[in-house]
């Protein structure tokens, strides 16, 4: 018997072909009926959330994952407003990279075009479903949804709404498709899924990445650990550095562009740490040190290389204070996961270097790490931000999620 | 005990930060010395050679592979010119790809960096060890190289030149590495190198990349496997129809972007196939075909599924004869490899409608699918052939060996 998997994964490698021809227009038509047809089924959609939201009550799940997992009428419109943004968006697909006319008369054009099959894993946000999709569908490409069972009976109403939307489209239908199977094996099948999923994305915490880095065969597209690094420097205005911090490490703690580490250097550190600290305590921020954090301020936690290498995602930082900037480089190259990595200086030679040397997606001077984000860069969407080297680096617009192809037009040319 | 392979791969690593750094100048010497250096050494490095060559024949190793593995002076001398070439390419590091200023007054900066550390994986030719090195250094990147056994000697020599010819100059030493253990074990744990290898690029032929993919847990740029087609249409001009046909053949048929299937529109066939096969014939090239060129064609050895799915690399061929446009197209989506595939037509509506609906990393409209090719496309060097869909599709120069970086420059920027 065929898999679930790969079955759906064969219906959308099949749709692929209808899914190149696609026009902007017939694209952006399909999209808009599925915001139309979200709206029009909000009802069924939260009641099919209340399902999720039940068993996830008995199974005692978290408050604060029962709220990224419930929807609601306002959420609801929020995602189908989405879509419509992502019908706004110009259509990166039959885009003109390169054009070369070749001595013995060959013209070659470099054109982008859609990856073929997406496949998307991901934990327990239902507005991932339709987020994804939408990027996905916009340039032109299938996409195989695998969700995380705690929010099953929300993506399947979704799902098949969006589906139906699709009926008077020239958008087929199997371009979207659910995993159903809540077995992780599913998971790990379509990991190994060569030749039926061109690349598989996957969004979510630690532990979910982890296992799709060490088990898939098919192209991955790394997304999302960041230890991410603030080194204030000696010449650093005292108000810039203590506001970029603050909002680096407490704007939004849980997500991958904010600060774990803060780095400072000595001669800051001495004059100013105590305040800079008071600070972020103020904000309910524990804080751990290394020695000399610890000889500068009273009752601090030490910071261990285990701490230094740990994503918390909370309200916790490091404090390490630094002889000079190479110190502080020496500390990033060790620890950072290459995500978003900040020097506050007013010494541009200090700040170039950093910025040359640091290895990372995004390296800034005198801004917070937080803008590491596809919206704040001005894309419009962003299906992710990368942290990997290839293909894509860094937040990942809708050209993230697109192939190029060589046209090459003769007449005759034969080669000698 | 540390593995030679980690061992290495670590020394590479370590090395990057110093590479991110090196002027193109800084590389370009470092690259002529290289090249001076495998002049000056050429006896012994031929001496090396001899130790395989001698082993080679011991084992019985066919001529056609010795040939492969031989070197001579000119060899060597042709392999250190390869290098003065890649000198003379423009260097792609520091290109700034994209500039945006946003509203809050951020300036964001994307630009091309090395990627790190590649593994390349590949098997008995010495001239890759050299080309390979070469076109990582120039883009600024360490390199591992995991050439086959059968080249151990010459590889070892080889490798030792070019460390030595570094010796004065601003590129460590350390960015080159052979793994020199002849067990399949070292390849299998390159594989699995995380976070010390960036990419590793398998060359070679198809169990090799097999291997890689389908045990790869460090991104992969998989190259080389080709299943070309041509299609000639009923309108196709007869003599350019039969030179490109011949030329994807014959011109060299054991590289990837030869032709293994030749689909030829039922009006072409009716008229043109007993002439167009028997120029085939007279190279010695062993036709095989679908039952409507058998009964074109006398004598001829039915083609399976199994032939159609074959990249022989060798003089023979399918031919099939195909009703229309669509069962072409149908043919090529079934078979193709997404490689390099061809229409020969005089209908431009045709040829559009091929060039859109074929997906592969090159599609040609009257011109051989033997021009699938870093030097013919004008790149000035060539990596390999990338037949996947992420980072590179299609002959790959030395963009295809960088990564991208964002540097914000900011006033004391906070996300609100």
């Amino acid at each position: 018997m065929i898999s679930e998997v790969r079955t759906k994964a064969s219906l959308a490698q099949d749709a692929t072909a209808i899914m190149n021809r696609l026009s902007t227009e017939q694209k952006n038509t399909a999209l808009s009926r599925m915001a139309d047809a979200l709206i029009a089924e909000t009802n069924a959609i939260i009641t099919a959330n209340e399902l999720d939201l039940q068993r996830g009550r008995e199974q005692g799940t978290s408050p604060s994952m029962l709220d990224r997992l419930a929807l609601n009428k306002d959420r609801v419109a929020s995602i189908a407003e989405g879509l419509r943004q992502i019908v706004e968006l110009p259509d990166p697909v039959g885009e003109l990279l390169e054009h070369f006319d070749r001595p013995n008369g060959l013209k070659v054009n470099k054109i982008r075009v859609p990856i073929g099959v997406i496949g998307m894993i991901y934990e327990a946000r239902p507005n991932v479903t339709v987020d994804a999709a939408g990027l996905c569908l916009k340039t032109g490409n299938c996409v195989v949804l695998r969700g995380g069972s705690a929010a099953i009976e929300s993506n399947r109403k979704i799902v098949e709404v969006l589906k139906n939307a699709l009926s008077d489209t020239a958008m087929p239908a199997d371009a979207i498709q659910l995993i159903e199977d809540s077995d992780r094996a599913s998971v790990n099948e379509m990991l190994k899924l060569n030749g039926l999923l061109d690349v598989v994305i996957p969004r979510g915490g630690a532990s979910l990445i982890r296992n799709v880095v060490e088990n898939a065969t098919v192209p991955v597209i790394e997304t999302g650990a960041g230890i991410c690094h603030t080194f204030i420097d000696a010449s650093a205005d005292y108000t810039m550095a203590v506001e970029i911090a603050f909002n680096a490490k407490v704007q939004r703690p849980s997500v991958c562009n904010s600060m774990e580490t803060l780095l400072v250097h000595e001669a800051f550190a001495e004059q100013h740490l105590a305040a800079l600290a008071d600070r972020f305590v103020q904000e309910g921020v524990e804080l751990r040190g290394c020695e000399r954090t610890a000889s500068l301020l009273t009752g601090i936690k030490p910071a261990t290389d285990e701490d230094y290498s740990t994503e918390y995602n909370d309200y916790i930082m490091n404090i390490r204070v630094v002889s000079d900037l190479d110190a502080a480089l020496a500390h990033i190259r060790r620890f950072s996961t290459k995500h978003s990595e900040c020097i506050v200086t007013e010494n541009s030679e200090n700040a170039e270097r950093f910025i040359q040397d640091v290895d990372a997606a995004a390296v800034y001077h005198n801004a917070s790490t937080r803008f590491t984000d596809g919206f704040e860069f001005g894309f419009g969407a962003e299906i992710g931000i990368s942290t990997q080297k290839l293909h894509a680096r860094g937040p990942m617009g809708l050209p993230a999620l697109t192939s190029t192809k060589y046209l090459v037009y003769g007449t005759g040319q034969i080669r000698g």
